[in-house]
């Protein structure tokens, strides 16, 4: 009941967002954080809800820390949502126009519609995803974890009351306040009101989309990401990369977690990383070859190289030649950054060609594959399939387009 | 086994065809022409056996007439795959790029990788389909039907003696032989192998990959097009124009479905049109305005205004006014192609803004959605959806992108 009356709301909302200017959806925005700012108190005492239970859950400490609110991160939620204001309106643009025959044919942007995000016990993702999507004329509907219920119904109550002060339609951000299964499996076969669906969260949640959706959906977040260390590479460089990527931020998709050293250089190479990496109390997990060398290293099992540790572990293997490393990757990453640390140019441009991932590093690291980082500003998420969007997704992949085609009348003959 | 071993071999060669020059791809593309040309005989004689199959399960003539082949048809099946190679390669193409800080940012197109097709008793879908994904690099992975399993395995197998000739890996075409409903299942849920499933053929066929599809999938063909008569509308163009799209072909996509007329012009309009449409046998389901003008008008029922006829049948509506028209076609068109015949602007814009279509009209027919009245040279499709692609999807739709970026030993702060 509650699904599909919210459902009906929201498209049809969705409809007086195609034809809101961007002066009004900046209004909107800024009414949004400034009601955050004087909601506080509501939308902290709803969080201390969600953490009473979550204590009395026993959850984890790291569970736990990541769904508590405070002053400094309510703060942030408003930066964020200022900083959505300043970005350019990615509607309306003519991306392409051409005459043929009598016929005028335009190509504009639009608004995707309705976007469905599903998401874990993260409460900043209800504001960070509506604004997003406000921002690019989407109506957003969002279906949170019963363990933010709380934090979840307070934060849309404020932004809608912002949206009322605007004079925006409040019913173009939607929370479906019932989180249990069986539901999240009807709303993600909501193809009649939602236009696509974006998992954010861990990997078993955005299989379960991916395996249960039938709205189109984009897959985002997993991150087996590589450096290959070739024989001409500067190694001051890839020693420089792989501890940024490994050791910045270990529990991000855009961390590395495993390494491809050519044979050549093995054993010159490994003990200089292997040492950078025990500074840095990285677990190794090596091949045979490597732990021949070294033999304090742990022995690696092909599960090893398909992992995506998000912890301080790392995978090497030793790598006959640039096509092996290409082959490796293409069979064991996730499509979302790889990196080459080389100084020659075939090597370079084999790589950056076949490896087939979104984002291709080279002599860079892989922890720039976020939306701020491209200047894109912000992102909803990181795409790893290849259908509408790859990598960082910010304000212009929440758009589609549709074709305005003029004549006078024009008949086919 | 059929099912995987090709799956794999697919996706290996989709790596080789990432590296495929245009002229390698091209010369393929000759080849395959060639070949068709050399194998006549073989490909007609097989489709003889699936002609008299046909027969002897009592299919209907317009069944069989689909699926029969002939001289000409393969004459008409050659000049498509030739057309195909005049056509401009969309893969390697700079789509944007810029600089950041110390990086170097590229964003290029590539191929999709391997796509699959889900189609119906149409022989030529088989070299269509596969001629438009090699050109754009993709590997094409077949599902055709059992009514035209001889004829498939004859054309994909001239298709892979052709590219064998121009040295390009055979696996890159494949056809899935197995045509039971269970494989088909498992086929739309080869996220491993397949990144894109396109289904082609009847509605049913696509909502059942839309259902059942764990790849992601591109919806496309469905049309319940509208034309709209504005209070502002030059009577002439309007009649031609619905006149063209509703009955120069009436068995496809973007034919015209039901029209509705601005009430302030429905007494003089009416029966202007009324008489044309009857000249060319059309049936008139009309709403109760309308048949209190012509009473010999068949009422329509809701069913009428959701329907696709895909023959000499349309339904009629008396609107009160340019919004009600975007409401009206908004609920229950199928966001394919949609017309307004106005010679006012402000309605024009209006309606161009908010109807929520791949291609919309003014003042011309909606027979011109097709990828050659684009300008486009071929089309694998016209999508119904707004995730990737909307409307004819040409070569460039074929594409994704990929994100080269380039430092010097660059770490993220």
């Amino acid at each position: 009941m509650e699904l599909i009356q919210k459902a009906k709301q929201i498209k049809e909302s969705s409809y007086e967002l195609l034809a809101a200017s961007t002066y009004t959806k900046n209004e909107a925005l800024k009414a949004i954080a400034n009601q955050i700012n004087e909601d506080r108190k509501i939308i902290l005492e709803a969080n201390q809800l969600d953490v009473e239970f979550a204590h009395k859950n026993s959850k984890s400490s790291s569970f736990i820390d990541r769904l508590t609110l405070n002053e400094a991160r309510i703060n942030d939620i408003i930066d964020g949502v200022n900083q959505v204001v300043c970005l350019e309106d990615p509607v309306g643009k003519v991306i392409d126009s051409w005459d043929k025959e009598q016929l005028q044919f335009k190509k504009i942007s639009v608004p995707i519609g309705v976007i469905g995000i599903i998401y874990e016990a993260r409460p900043n993702v209800s504001v960070d995803a509506a604004c997003l999507c406000l921002k690019s004329g989407n109506a957003c509907f969002l279906r949170g974890s019963k363990d933010t219920i709380h934090s979840n119904i307070a934060l849309v109550e404020t932004m809608k009351r912002a949206l009322s002060k605007a004079n925006l339609n409040t019913n173009c951000i939607q929370l479906l306040e019932d989180t249990s299964r069986e539901i999240a499996l009807e709303f993600m076969k909501l193809n009649q009101y939602l236009d696509l669906l974006i998992p954010r969260g861990s990997a078993s949640l955005i299989k379960h989309c991916v395996e249960n959706a039938s709205v189109p959906i984009i897959e985002t977040g997993s991150g087996n990401c590589h450096v290959y260390v070739d024989d001409k590479a500067n190694f001051d460089k890839a020693i420089a990369i792989i501890i940024n990527a490994k050791t910045q931020r270990v529990s991000v998709c855009n961390a590395c977690e495993s390494v491809l050293i050519h044979k050549d250089i093995l054993t010159q190479f490994l003990p200089l990383l292997v040492t950078e990496l025990k500074k840095h109390n990285v677990i190794i997990h090596a091949c045979s070859e490597c732990v021949q060398i070294d033999s304090k290293l742990l022995l690696a099992s092909e599960e090893d190289y398909a992992c995506e540790y998000l912890g301080l572990e790392i995978s090497i293997k030793s790598i006959s030649d640039v096509k092996h490393a290409i082959t490796h990757i293409n069979t064991y990453h996730t499509m979302h950054s790889d990196v080459i640390v080389s100084e020659d140019e075939n090597h370079i441009n084999l790589f950056s060609l076949l490896v087939d991932s979104a984002c291709v590093y080279v002599n860079a690291s892989t922890r720039f594959s976020d939306g701020n980082e491209f200047g894109f500003g912000a992102e909803i998420g990181i795409s790893t399939q290849k259908i509408h969007a790859r990598g960082p997704m910010g304000l212009n992949e929440l758009t589609s387009y549709k074709y305005i085609i003029s004549g006078d009348g024009t008949i086919r003959k």
